[in-house]
């Protein structure tokens, strides 16, 4: 018998609302522009500055030729160009491709001609690495330097393009495309090629929408969290956080490198709610002299995957003010 | 130039994951067998046995030849069997149909037949009101009865299949399908027709569990809210609570009218963390005597959908504990 809800009308028409996680800082600009988006070291980015620096990173993209399907790959920290360019770089319908910073130039030139990459933008402290990868790539990308006032190091500049400078010229209002279907790519990584060479794994923009709702309820994120960066943002898009964090407004918390100081530190000044890593982290922050650890009256979230760690660890985690 | 991300691949594939709320009852039972799924009264309902209900109904009414896009009505207070409707109907691929239980016979009739209503699901306090409407309506829809020990009022029956009789011959492990598409009608509510005839509304299944996500971010939900039903759910499907709680595993905390004493005694006995509603709950709540009134220590989320209150109402909730 006919169904009478079935209305024959294409159930997938292409003026219905994709999903992506891109409207989520475009969200929360409009309803929050003064709050803290974005701290690291001294500076802090409030969301009408992130949402207009990303808009200006694809406008500055767009202006070399990038659109949709390109690939963008970027070698960096875990700092405020690598947020900026989980936004910027998808907003052009182009694909983001995070380099793992402890590869070889080997590993990076196999990924960046299987990419087919277009552009590279890298943190100078990777410098000397990804020269050798260009070197080797067959690939011949625009290269821009990401130069980070909080990297102790000074680094090789591989180009006379500066990202600050890059980006000064691109449009803060740049009217930015929605993906023309949800199902597209949205990001690019590679597995590391401990059993051949890498393989590459694409997110599309439903599937990372649906992975911010799931994340921002599994670890109980309330609006505005303080989310610190201990996980690399190379690593699976930092299990999405990158962009979770605009669905609920929170304040990312910057950090170049995972040792015990800066991010007992940035616990107690930034009042920091939730924390994602592996085991290392926890052994980082449990090994922490007592000239390094902080006192702080808050508990911490902290997010863990990998196999689940001894027991004991938990219970030194616990008493350190873990749940 | 050729998108190399389009693999020419139909993205929709039939065998993806639609989005359906379904599913969160799926996982609470799975993850979460002996927590509080639904309190009534003295009753206690675990998602283990919210779960087996739910499938006892959608296999009953399987056996009764419903299917896909067939119409289920349900004239029901906020209880149990309300809350299984909006899990056993879907799971055939069938669309609940709940009826507004303050309206007069004529606009119920219509709906019926607009709707061609296969099966009626009515609380026997509204007996004489449907009785009137089905003797009005064309449709001649299996009718059920659902008698309520909460209710204080006998109701009328109007027929001599029993809820608790029908669903008890329905298979616990009943298999239900997935929708075969996250754009099918998940449920059907109508306008109140003050300006003509009701005009439906169809829910599909895709924007339900979105509405999910949303809700609970928006609420600030954590894992185990325990949720009191203060807003009818025959409107516009209790804003897609019955189906949100599941996905934080909630305890709903059912309740047939919105008066003050058994709110203040649901929220002290139950520690209520959420309810939802319209300025006249607000406006129960502050006018109970103190004899109605109960002392509680901990917060109450007041979720708020109408012109927003007087600043002297939102202070005064405030004061009693709400925020």
């Amino acid at each position: 018998m006919a169904n009478p809800y079935d209305t024959g009308l294409d159930k997938n028409p292409a003026n219905y609302q994709p999903l992506t996680p891109l409207v989520f800082l475009e969200r929360a600009a409009a309803v929050h522009p003064d709050h803290a988006a974005i701290v690291h070291g001294g500076a802090t980015i409030d969301y009408a500055t992130f949402y207009r620096r990303s808009r200006q990173l694809a406008s500055a993209l767009q202006g070399r030729g990038i659109g949709a399907g390109d690939t963008v790959s970027v070698m960096l920290a875990n700092t405020p160009a690598m947020l900026e360019a989980h936004y910027g770089v998808p907003m052009l319908g182009a694909v983001l491709h995070s380099i793992n910073t402890r590869l070889d130039a080997g590993a990076i030139a196999f990924m960046l001609d299987h990419a087919e990459t277009k552009v590279v933008i890298g943190d100078t402290e990777y410098g000397s690495v990804l020269k050798e990868a260009l070197d080797l790539a067959e690939v011949k990308p625009l290269v821009i330097d990401y130069r980070d006032l909080e990297c102790g190091v000074e680094g090789e500049r591989l180009s006379n393009l500066d990202y600050e400078e890059f980006i000064a010229d691109g449009d803060p209002e740049f009217a930015w495309q929605m993906p023309d279907d949800e199902w597209n790519a949205l990001s690019l990584n590679y597995t590391s090629g401990t059993t051949g060479n890498p393989k590459g794994v694409v997110y599309h923009h439903r599937g990372a929408a649906l992975m911010c709702y799931a994340n921002t309820i599994a670890t109980g994120m309330g609006q505005h969290p303080v989310y610190l960066w201990t996980l690399p943002m190379f690593h699976c898009n930092g299990w999405c956080f990158p962009w979770s964090i605009s669905l609920v407004a929170g304040t990312h918390v910057c950090l170049r490198a995972v040792r015990a100081k800066p991010m007992f530190d940035a616990i107690a000044d930034h009042k920091v709610t939730h924390l994602s890593g592996a085991p290392f982290v926890m052994a980082a922050l449990l090994g922490a002299t007592p000239e390094e650890k902080r006192d702080f009256d808050h508990r911490v979230a902290f997010n863990h995957a990998a196999a689940p760690p001894p027991a004991a660890v938990l219970a030194k985690m616990d008493e350190a003010g873990s749940s």
